[in-house]
């Protein structure tokens, strides 16, 4: 372990240290940031109000629209001066959110990964291949300053010239492959048709994140790489990838809660959720210097489990993420998530994995259509074929949601794409009805 | 100034010092790297035979070749353990070179490029929008790591989504940007159609490099953002840019002569020529721990001067890159380099800057044809008017080089490209004849 007596703390000694650490960040916050203090002075609540770490709850959650609306630097606690480096997330709608960091943020961010790093087994005799882009997005930023940190070797390839990296995986002897799951996918195809004997690269690590993911994918990647990976999660909001990291149990990452505080909450009603619940995960930065970001809602679903972790460790575990709370349609009362869609998707060949989900309301009952664009090859064939796979797809996806759904296959990249190349998932007709 | 006592030193106690680092240096290649061991002994020249700084000529060159067949790690010093970052130049010829750096080499040239930054007369409170690509190459990461020593805001936004650069040159205050010579052109071109109101800028200062320029080419920049504009030299074999920068008085740029040796050569026979004489660069590492670099001939052009700056560092200045050596061409005697013809050529409107020199020798004399594609306009134009102006061309070039050239006016993109879009500069027939 990169620090037994951190990561195995008991659990009340990591609520009693985050505790202190949330009141001062409140403080710091309410007193540097008049964004904070305006908001929080509206709502009636100040920093002497948080005396339990239960006490959080009455702050008020953070979005995205907040920090847009501080931009670009309303949301730094210190001057400017002190700040060494900015970051940003996309700016696609409207203004981007901007993340600024001090010294000591970046020299944390970099333990943070050292740490992540160790719990997937590497130490400063690896050499990691991070294939994550450097730029605004903190994406490949926060493996490089984890790298450093650990004494590892860091080949700061960054994305694309896929041969090229097939080629230094094998002539650098990389241990350890940095990559979002679409892109690692990518890659292995690339490495398979150059025909690359993966029994003799020396890999002993996949780190993979920024993208959501299924069971499917990972089983994929291991399998094609013939090592274990590794989900890393973050956001440039709070810092960057490292939030969570996952362990050799593979079973949840482990949430950095020296450094931030996890809540789950219901979407809907803001509500905070006990262990175990499927919610919103709400975050709050406790070591922050620069930018002290408080209760910001993520958007991205997930559990939390508390339980000592098979690996030794003490901190949360978060499950990965299996959906977006701006995704979330509820159908006839019940919570459907694209990512469940998905999943059952999977289960079926013969099928693209594009698909749509439309909602509509013709009477008093919500309906569900799912299109799903078939293969070139089931399209041209026999219509009882077709049939026998819509009843195949009908049946696991509402194994998964547990409701009827009626299934349209349409013909191969029918559904329209967005200018990016992307599909509209959900369209919902009912506000229209 | 970063480091004053460093910088202003007695041209002795400069000179001093860098024999004992060379001697150091040599020693370490020698013992530690296979290939040093046997080149040196081949050539029958030992550690001990470094008495002086001139008995470095005693050493055999290093070139791009010799640093290929060591692909991938056969030049490091160290063990793998101890490398913490990799670089490397482009494979479009054979293997790539790789670059091997320690954490002290990391921290060094973080403190080179800060030094870089002071001289520009940046400091902590600044804000760096740093346009180079992060990646394999070098590029980005040495004003990324120069800027985190100096304590400046680095904006790592690398090149591309130039909209979104000039939004965030305006939104950020940037007060440096860093750009290669034609991205910057191309980002004021952006920045003037989105009627950037440039005197309401913040810039203070330019950092570019990466790419040969014309003088004029630094006139545009500075006239467009209305700041000056400091030249940065640097390579990956031997760390990356920062070798050389440029200071206020912008008359050469100061080499970072306590971590690199200089040397000017004639590039025909190899021999070291004095101080003021044009010649191809040759650099030797004096600190590195990972790869050290010995005699590296670096193919570019330029002049070396060791008077004291107008700034009052004594570190001795190198002249912008003019050329490089594999470019250059002798006809009837006389060094032409392509940088020449293109200086001649922006004088005159009408034309485009796509050229090709042609060399010939029909009977015992040398001669060269420049083809120039005329623009559009011109071509259009009556047969005086492009007479005119092929006079006009001959006469500047002539003046340039010294020698009467034929010009052949052709039509526009009708000079051969290849599949980068690139045109041969210099075809020598002469072989042929
Ligand atoms: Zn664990
Ligand atoms: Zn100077």
């Amino acid at each position: 372990m990169w620090n037994e007596e951190i990561e195995c703390m008991s659990r009340e000694d990591i609520f009693e240290f985050q505790l202190k650490k949330l009141q001062k960040t409140v403080k710091r916050a309410f007193d540097k940031i008049p964004f904070y203090t305006e908001k929080y002075t509206n709502a009636n609540i100040f920093p002497e109000d948080i005396e339990t770490l239960k006490d959080i709850e009455k702050l008020p959650f953070l979005t995205k629209d907040d920090l847009r609306a501080c931009y670009p630097f309303g949301m730094f606690a210190v001057d400017k001066k002190e700040i060494i480096e900015v970051h940003s997330s996309s700016g696609t709608t409207g203004k981007p959110v901007v993340s600024g960091y001090t010294q000591k943020d970046i020299d944390s961010w970099g333990e943070i990964i050292a740490r992540g790093l160790t719990m997937m087994g590497l130490d400063a005799d690896d050499i990691i291949q991070n294939t994550h882009g450097y730029g605004l997005f903190t994406g490949g930023f926060g493996v490089h300053y984890g790298a450093h940190k650990l004494g590892a070797t860091i080949v700061p390839i960054s994305t694309g010239q896929t041969r090229r990296q097939v080629e230094i995986m094998k002539d650098f002897g990389t241990t350890c492959l940095i990559f979002t799951p679409s892109y690692g996918i990518y890659l292995g195809e690339v490495a398979k048709e150059e025909g690359v004997d993966f029994d003799k690269l020396r890999l002993k690590a996949i780190g993979f994140g920024a993208e959501m993911w299924t069971g499917e994918m990972r089983d994929r990647i291991e399998k094609t790489f013939n090592t274990k990976a590794y989900n890393i999660y973050g956001l440039t909001e709070l810092m960057g990838p490292g939030v969570g990291i996952e362990c050799s149990a593979q079973n949840g990452l482990h949430i950095a809660e020296d450094f931030f505080y996890p809540e789950v909450i219901d979407p809907e009603t803001g509500i905070t959720l006990p262990e175990d619940h499927k919610g919103e995960l709400v975050l709050t930065n406790l070591e922050r210097e620069g930018m002290p970001v408080i209760r910001f809602r993520t958007k991205d679903l997930t559990k939390l489990h508390y339980d000592t972790c098979d690996c030794g460790r003490t901190f949360v575990r978060m499950e990965r993420i299996t959906g977006r709370s701006d995704d979330m349609i509820k159908v006839k009362g019940v919570a459907v998530f694209p990512s469940q869609i998905e999943k059952a998707l999977l289960k079926v060949s013969d099928i693209e994995p594009h698909y749509q989900i439309i909602v509509t309301r013709p009477d008093i009952m919500d309906e569900i259509e799912i299109k799903v664009e078939a293969s070139e090859s089931l399209f041209s064939d026999d219509i009882k074929e077709m049939m026998g796979v819509k009843e195949k797809i009908a049946g696991y996806i509402q194994n998964e949601i547990g409701i009827t759904v009626k299934v349209s296959l349409v013909a191969p990249k029918s559904i329209p794409r967005n200018t990016k190349g992307k599909i509209q998932r959900v369209i919902d007709k009912r506000n229209l009805n």
